[in-house]
């Protein structure tokens, strides 16, 4: 293991009048922002204001496209062919690419919304799809996906730099599946457990399943749920915790010198 | 004058199920295709289907943005702020350019559509926010405003070159204002007088009011409606009757080695 | 056979600035219209002008009620819960049935559509949830479905009255379901086959299937589409060769005596 | 004075992801309920699940229509003809009443939203469409309006009961206009001053204005703002308050045996 891991969360999902999440204190403890983009939410104030908030704060911002559904908040699959997919994660990733850089940064990843996510991870043709959507627009950002899925797979085959994701505050199956959210001890609502997990993830490569079993799991960055009560202090609990065990906390690409080029990292 | 003209349509103004003009017919003729960015008309499925067109054609692609109403086609001012329209304009030309690039095109230019192109030309603020926003994505595009209004104005201001918009099937009152649609005598409907029209601004610089004045009015493009039927003939008789008059037509900032770059060229 | 059969088409499916199909032509022809509610097409305008038609030509007026998904014009299923399903078909319905009112008509009947109208044929709790939402709205509407399918099964158990629907432009296969679209004569392009379809349906309960087997299909009305080149003519041919057949074209429910009372006559 | 007061509160104004306001604690205190209808906020199932709040505590229901715009949370003036707002308005009741009636409701009111109240109370045409689409909706519906503004006549003109809207947490001018949020003062945030003020409406039909002037001003209906933080403790304070002060706080249009017909009422 490297010693670094990165926290993202998903934030911007605000739209109009309607707010989610607390983006202004979550940024100040994350290092990646992964900003919805006007499709399963956002709207172009929103995306603009969250990307903002990511240069005051050294957050480094990706896009996060979603189903274009903002009645069902990207939670559902919509039937799109893998071209519809490509076309819409392309046209996404644009909008927001450039509302980050009249803000005075730059996208350097991209990590898929909800369902799309999901949908990804198992189904190759779209995966492939919304990987090659990410090189199309920049070969140099880097694709965010579920550590072990066809995602990952997908952004390697596509020439991208990866970042696989694993999961703080859920419990894992032995198989290595999240655990069903309708189980019981499914989510880890403790902080504690919750820094454990993500510990074990950053110094192990591992993570200790629901039954108990030992499952080695490479994880570049550890998500953290914004939309929960209480998830801006889990996320400063995460940062500080990780930091205080004496890991480095940064976003995947970037050396230490931060603001040096990504681009003279190889690929992960 | 140059003894050049450019010939514009607005384009992609389809939107899933529904067909808006015959841009595979149009795009033969023109020079200059100003695409809908998903806000007022098109998808990105029209929206990449109309570039790969514009590739195929040799026509200049600019974006063109409207206000984001799907239910009004952009013909309605909504009360945006500056800032508004300056975030969605931005958020609609970076979808766009995402699709066009992909489609092995460039942006050349962006015009306004419907409601915020007129707002524009007599809203000094609106005209801001837009010129803003194209500066802001890429200060070498070039804005397409209604000759002698202030986005023309605005665009300078931005530092932007500009390309000043006459009309070759609508009839001119005295003080330089369009006749008002409803009034008689308002809409060319013989393609010889539009061509008649056409001609003169090219060669003369003039329009020949509807009481007969001769108003000075130097245009760079004439913009021919897609969306009427006969569209696509009128756009032919237009391109070859002022080909075969020995005007060149071409889109505004490309040399007449085509494909050179439109960089080399200083403002207008 | 009772020797009367309805003709019904899809109307009322433009969207603000789109248009589509013929309506002021179509309506001339058909017993029955199905008004799309705003949700996969149409707005209020719409649906009110369409309404008007309806009652100008003395139609029979239905609401077409599909998946709320303009993108994709209700021709895709979208992953909704049959809780949500009848919600939204609930409030389309309503919200049809007040702009028919101001206009003196009444509503009729209900056909879902495309997706929607597929989905439930062969989805049985998606069929109740449209047919419960029908019977919660108005328990005298009649339901119309797919011959022979589970929405009209689900119709009868919620104690509808029902219309089984078939196709006078699509050819069958000789178990019952239409030929795929995809495959060599699966459409009827000529305007004689088609009205010879009809009158089988009309008169003997039966469709000469593609691979010429007569089978049994009994048929309350039948569907002419709307949005293809020839619509309104084609429901022309039908209109007129059903009527010389001897056969009466009328909206199913209603009795000779145009304007009595649908509600004297019992449930199909 | 009636010593009768309607408290009001606008509510079902959450859209699929995205909750706005606490609901059920505001609906156990309020009398009257503005339903949005899915235009500016709400969708079916927010509708259909607030109508159930309402029927289980018992609080008159009414359909809150606004201008159809979720981007801009209905707080925008579109620029709609009189026709197209009553186009809008008609099928938003109608969506809504068909939810409320599968709930066991029935419709009692009307009261337009946001920009759409505010602009109907000054725009003659405006004020007629609406209370045109209320009238032929239902001629039994009572159409809320700001206390003395256009909204009120016109709906008297319509032959509709109207319902007198004042406000218990804004402070007046002495001319009878709310004072500009962006004075000091023109917000009572303290709970005991909204208390007075709606004691002061509904025994003397006064307000102490903001300059010590005291302004008759009779009002049916004082509304609760609904989507502030502590809304619902306000809800209850001013409920409490003015029973304690030994006034009947009730829907308008209801007589003392609740659910005794509102029918046998005459018109405001």
């Amino acid at each position: 293991m490297t010693g670094t891991i990165d926290l993202n969360a998903d934030c911007g999902e605000s739209f109009g009048r309607w707010t989610l999440g607390d983006d202004a204190a979550l940024l100040q403890s994350v290092t990646s922002a992964n900003i919805a983009c006007g499709a399963h939410a956002g709207d172009p104030e929103v995306m603009r204001a969250t990307a903002r908030l990511c240069v005051t704060h050294g957050v480094a911002i990706g896009a996060h496209p979603g189903y274009p559904d903002l009645a069902g908040f990207g939670r559902r699959i919509l039937p799109m062919t893998p071209a519809e997919v490509f076309n819409t994660v392309l046209a996404q990733i644009g909008a927001l690419a450039a509302l980050v850089k009249v803000e005075g940064g730059t996208l350097a990843h991209v990590k898929p919304h909800g369902a799309l996510y999901n949908h990804a991870a198992r189904t190759p043709d779209i995966a492939r799809a919304i990987a090659d959507a990410v090189a199309a627009f920049d070969a140099r950002l880097i694709l965010f996906g579920l550590a072990g899925s066809g995602l990952i797979e997908a952004g390697r085959a596509a020439g991208l730099r990866v970042a696989a994701e694993a999961f703080a505050d859920r419990a894992y199956e032995a198989d290595g599946r999240l655990r069903e959210r309708a189980l019981p001890g499914a989510v880890l609502t403790d902080d504690a457990r919750a820094l454990d997990q993500a510990l074990r993830l950053a110094r192990h490569g591992e993570v200790l399943c629901h039954d108990g079993t030992r499952l080695p799991l490479r994880a570049d960055t550890v998500c953290v749920h914004g939309d929960t009560a209480g998830a801006a202090a889990r996320a400063r609990t995460l940062r500080e915790g990780l930091q205080a065990a004496g890991l480095r906390v940064a976003a995947p690409g970037q050396d230490r010198d931060r603001g040096h080029s990504r681009r003279l990292l190889g690929a992960c």
